[in-house]
């Protein structure tokens, strides 16, 4: 079985607004089995919508159509559903004096143009709106479940759950559907790609996807099965072959990232972290302080943007900056060590690099970052050159500096 | 001319990400008078894009593809479009060339897989890709103009604006949509509304749009004429009244951001500036360098989470942190008064606050903010009780610091 979800309003397309309601529906669709194939956002446009509706009908056993029951002439997706089905509506008594007694108890009386809402498709269940007026409506029609769902949020949802779940599930087989995620920093998704595909593609379930960002690798494996045991089963069959080729280049088995993770090693540690950034000015410690409760391992740091503020804020030597520039292994190191000694930590990351667009030179080139640590056997350096813009060079070069703290604590 | 925008990935239809690509693309075509009349997600599957393909293109003028352009199996938007067009591809070495000489540049080899990305469907232009590897296509076909895109924002944009426009712009009837947007910082969305509503509803030419971000609103004033001249004329009778109403709260008028206005500022004054940031952790920072060439006025600073590292390293006194707390306006702005004079800056401002969801109290709730700066005039402070989770909270506190120093500029 799989499903498209039909999202309904002018609004869903303009450059502001967007339609969050397909999320929340797929992630209770993904839990009964049932995959979302595709998602469709369209206007408050007759003709168009009934188009839509069709054409997800053609490719669909389960359709969702969520907003456009307003009272309005812009309301259109009970007459658009109704014509695309060829069917009538009827006026239901019933509904009607449900919504005037809505209106009633806020002390208003119901407008004449909300009657339109008291209207069924023929042949469809009327749904009960527990926190608006408009009632949604469900249909079955030649093997497929179709469903008129309220655009707010806080009336889609109850309406789902409490109406539409129960008579999908008469209608599902038995089917769970389980997920597990790798997360994997700084390798190129071609080249995760092919460590991996000689594994996944012997697999049909579980199904494997791959999502790339700057430095950071996402592998996703769906089983879908007719019990929990099983999935679990098979995700452990793929996922441990996975795991052993990957090895600790895996930081997270969850959705969690790398500042997350690191986080997290270092509060079951009792140990500290400070940082000092040149190039990336602050993004490595937003990163570090996005996580709720960092204050219990993150204790501060230094953004030193120019030569002179390294000699002043973190005692990096005027002879070790001329005769290296700051862009080099030897200052990265001082960095991290004068973070390390001045905050009391007992782990100190640094970044130096050239961000770019401008700034680049023969021997550090735009994009080279060095990345250092310091802690408590000593102090290290990494450089790399990373393609990009600004920003993305930035993000890779925090997450060079966090993965490098991973391993460090992973060998403690 | 209309558009329909079609984004492809699986991970588009998990309950966890979502296509935001097109509201950007919908900006940009919007300002060219095109309006989008439906989006369509699909997932990496070749026949149901193909087919989601096709309808768009009974429907649509205009058809942008996003995403699918990778190098792996996954990666079917070439070849759906090009079967749904009854089209072949050809392989292009000069792609091919590029592609590797990309790979070459960041010290590595080229796996096999990426000539996959070298392929151009019969009758497409390529178009270049200065952020990846991926090329773009474009099409023209009967009246209809596709473009395949890729994914990622950062690759996707520049393409756009570099290849797209300028080929739409030709294809489009003569006509200017002209804007003027103004920012206005920490203002709720209403108040603004409420001081140029009675201005903008005068008006249905140029249309006016309020676009709410935390602490940030942007005023958009689309005139749409036939020539240049008149939308200019008519921008600058309804902005002059804006203006004149709104002030110095608008501390923008092009789209800048309040980092680069703050920025320009400064530069303007050959001044420079420093940062001591408690519980935005870096975040001021990282906006402040954000900005490329932000090291000809930004020095550095201080990252002080703990009251002993506010003692530390900025000689916050520990009987003004005893008596008052770390989120207080006296210590405020003895660490703004300590970064200033320990990196040598004109100018310092400093944060501290309690972003949540922990560590509220009652004299200090979650969302309590202090900003302070430290100047040549001497030092000041501000303390406002923001509503939000972390991440906003922690947006809306560099605004305030952020607007603090814009007005001290403004005053000098």
């Amino acid at each position: 079985m799989n499903a498209e979800i039909i999202a309904v309003g002018s609004e869903l397309l303009t450059p502001r607004r967007i339609d969050t309601n397909s999320l929340w529906l797929t992630d209770q669709l993904n839990l009964l089995g049932v995959e979302v194939t595709a998602k469709t956002i369209v206007g408050d446009d007759r003709e168009r919508l009934a188009a839509a509706f069709l054409t997800a009908r053609g490719r669909a056993n389960i359709i969702i159509l969520t907003g456009g029951l307003g009272p309005t002439e812009d309301d259109v997706t009970r007459d658009a559903v109704a014509a695309a089905l060829g069917r009538k509506q009827h006026f239901r008594q019933d509904l009607c004096d449900a919504i005037e007694a809505r209106f009633r108890r806020r002390g208003r009386v119901m407008p004449e143009i909300n009657k339109r809402q008291a209207f069924v498709i023929d042949g469809a269940e009327a749904l009960p709106n527990s926190n608006g007026t408009a009632p949604g409506q469900w249909i079955e029609e030649n093997g497929h479940a179709i469903m008129l769902l309220p655009g707010p949020p806080a009336e889609m949802r109850p309406m789902f759950t409490d109406h539409c779940r129960p008579r999908l599930q008469r209608l599902l087989p038995e089917q769970v559907i389980r997920v597990r995620a790798y997360r994997i920093a700084l390798l190129p998704e071609s080249e995760v790609d092919q460590l991996v595909a000689p594994i996944y593609t012997k697999y049909a379930n579980p199904a494997t996807t791959i999502l790339a960002a700057a430095g950071d690798i996402q592998l996703h494996l769906r089983a879908r099965c007719p019990t929990e045991a099983e999935a679990e089963r098979l995700l452990d069959e793929v996922g441990s072959q996975i795991e052993a080729i990957l090895g600790d280049r895996i930081y997270s088995k969850n959705l969690d990232p790398l500042e997350v993770v690191v986080g997290a090693a270092l509060r079951a540690r009792s140990q500290t972290l400070s940082v000092a950034e040149s190039c990336t000015g602050g993004l490595l410690a937003k990163r570090i302080t996005s996580v709720a409760g960092s204050s219990e391992y993150f204790l501060g740091g230094f953004l030193t943007y120019t030569d002179r503020i390294k000699n002043r804020l973190l005692g990096v030597p005027e002879e070790v900056l001329r005769e290296n520039t700051a862009v080099s292994q030897p200052v990265a190191e001082a960095m991290a060590r004068g973070a390390r000694e001045r905050t009391g930590s007992d782990w100190a990351l640094s970044i130096t690099g050239v961000a770019g667009p401008g700034g680049g030179t023969e021997a550090a080139p735009v994009g080279t970052i060095i990345a250092g640590i310091a802690g408590p056997t000593g102090c290290r350096s990494q450089r790399a050159v990373f393609v990009g813009d600004r920003e993305q060079i930035r993000t890779l070069a925090t997450q060079l500096a966090l993965d490098m703290l991973r391993r460090e604590l992973n060998r403690q």
